[in-house]
């Protein structure tokens, strides 16, 4: 976990906007151009190519030349560690939607509290 | 998805330091204060208290005062949401580690090119 300290630092960083992960989720579905990229958003492709350095820097994106135009391309290692990461978590979340199900459960006309220390 | 995106906004910035990361990582293992949390990392007080704010706004970290100390706990919801987002991608990743896995067994003594798109 730690020895991806920065590049987990880089990839959060680049899914803290929406118009990242929708290029995310865009490039998922198969490459595209950066205009290709831009059309959704209506946004000039300055702005695009801003967020896709972004990107870029984290090892989200890749970028090649085609004749005149450059495709772009989703990687899938970050994401793949991000998730990772994210993921060793999961016990806690289950044990806490439990615990607040069970505590509903016993006290159905109550206000949740907070819940109890594992 | 959509709906969630200004708390993915907020949990993937809060993510995306490590010592935030590690804050998370030891309220996962159970409540703490928050001079218990700042003694690892030697940081003070008000440094730690400003990660700590980070997480707050994210919904990632609650705080109730107990006595003279505060305790904190770490929030399940968005952690779940943010692993949620990700993984909607896992067959992408799958896929392309498999098409990179085939590649190289096709050639052994090659460097691996941009694989194929889908």
């Amino acid at each position: 976990m730690v020895k991806y300290n920065r590049g987990l630092d880089a990839t959060f960083q680049a899914l803290a906007d929406p118009t990242r992960r929708a290029i995310v989720s865009a490039l998922a579905r198969g490459q595209a151009s950066v205009s290709q990229l831009a059309r959704p958003h209506r946004m000039s492709l300055p702005a695009v190519m801003k967020h896709l350095r972004v990107l870029e820097r984290a090892g989200l994106v890749t970028q090649r030349k085609l004749g005149r135009t450059r495709r772009c391309r989703l990687a899938a290692r970050p994401l793949k560690r991000a998730e990772a990461w994210i993921a060793q978590y999961r016990a806690f979340w289950e044990t806490q939607f439990d615990s607040l199900d069970r505590y509903l459960a016993q006290n159905p006309k109550e206000e949740p509290k907070w819940p109890k220390s594992k």
